[in-house]
């Protein structure tokens, strides 16, 4: 079957990277730029996204809260994503709107797993339990080094998680360029690096060249998103 | 090994019941009781308990947050939780001091479990995680009907999750009265209708009932809590 043939689907992206890659500026970007050629699409962000998320990401990102066992933290994470899951992604998929994420479970991975050490294998399951079938149809790794995303955040108030050194924004950085290589069919690792209207245009480009009718696909994998009727 | 022998340690006891089943209340009478004898006694409660929990408390409770799901409601409990183990219990328990705690791990099962309907399975791997060693030495189940329950808040502003129904609150009996059925060495089942002067007396002299120099015990299972030096 064609990429084009069968019924449309929305997509479900994912931007992820290190903090100061530029997740944030490049999921808008896009999201406006999908928005201006007139489709319905539906910003999602992690922690975030959702009241309750955006009250747990308040509690995350204080610079207050640094006394916060690494397990609570990777669990307030895993609550934020299972709120998100349920009351915004889900839904928004279901009624045919494309989402664009800053941040997913991917982030646990680099942030809780490679960055503060805790068991992966748990990570994982906790990831599998709350994320269940609705995982992205394709990831963009930003990649910048950990140099250049401190020179970006120069101007900007730490925040809690920020405020870790650069060796742990190293683990985080090669743990995201570990799944983009692991998975290559529904991720693309781009150098960040580049001045952001321009990396838009790259990212928006190579999305087109994967779907015809981006930014929404075919069911030629069914069962990949078991909640979809 | 009799119970008097070996070294000393300092207990750490929990209270279970619905709300309503007066959990606090009773914590709060053995604590002040045992300071009154001189014993620097730690006071633990769930959700809560340290600042981090505190702020996750009042999410969990404000009746604004209706729409939380379910999910998202079992993982910030467990973030609290993993917070509490770390920051409050165990340093307690090391540095020599009873710690006494409104709610615990059994809760989970009680409320999201038997409540919820969430997979009891994950549940457990998930305080397995979290609690690891760290188990209560007793826990004293608070039995009430939940129309008793119900009379005792008539008073109070309901939080978000007392405003679930009577079949919700009789899940959760059920649930504490199993598990106080299956631990029959570590846990009391007791009723929690009469006075709660009189109760608190009748608690307490249970506990002394079982160990001779309470609130310490000895260490005759060791290796229970892994974490004591």
């Amino acid at each position: 079957m064609s990429k084009t043939e069968g019924q449309p689907r929305p997509l479900f992206l994912v931007f992820e990277g290190i903090d100061g890659a530029g997740t944030t500026t490049q999921a808008n970007l896009l999201t406006r730029s999908l928005k201006t050629q007139g489709h319905s699409v539906v910003s999602a962000r992690e922690p975030g996204g959702t009241e309750i998320g955006e009250r747990i990401r308040t509690l995350l990102l204080d610079p207050a809260m640094a006394d916060m066992a690494a397990k609570a933290e990777l669990l307030l994470y895993a609550a934020s994503r299972a709120q998100l899951v349920d009351k915004l992604i889900i839904p928004a998929l279901n009624a045919g709107k494309p989402v664009i994420s800053d941040r997913y479970a991917a982030s646990t991975i680099a942030y809780q797993g490679a960055g503060r050490g805790l068991d992966k294998e748990f990570i994982e399951s906790l990831n599998g339990v709350i994320v269940k079938d609705c995982l992205p149809d394709f990831t963009i790794y930003l990649d910048v080094s950990p140099e250049v995303a401190n020179k970006r955040k120069n101007n900007a108030k730490a925040d809690r998680l920020e405020l870790e050194g650069k060796g742990f924004q190293e683990r985080v950085a090669a743990a995201y360029r570990e799944m983009a290589a692991d998975h290559p069919e529904t991720s693309l690792l781009i150098d960040g690096t580049c001045g952001k209207s321009q990396l838009a245009g790259r990212i928006e480009e190579e999305l087109r060249s994967r779907w015809a009718g981006f930014p929404y696909g075919t069911l030629e994998k069914p069962g990949r998103r078991g909640f979809l009727k």
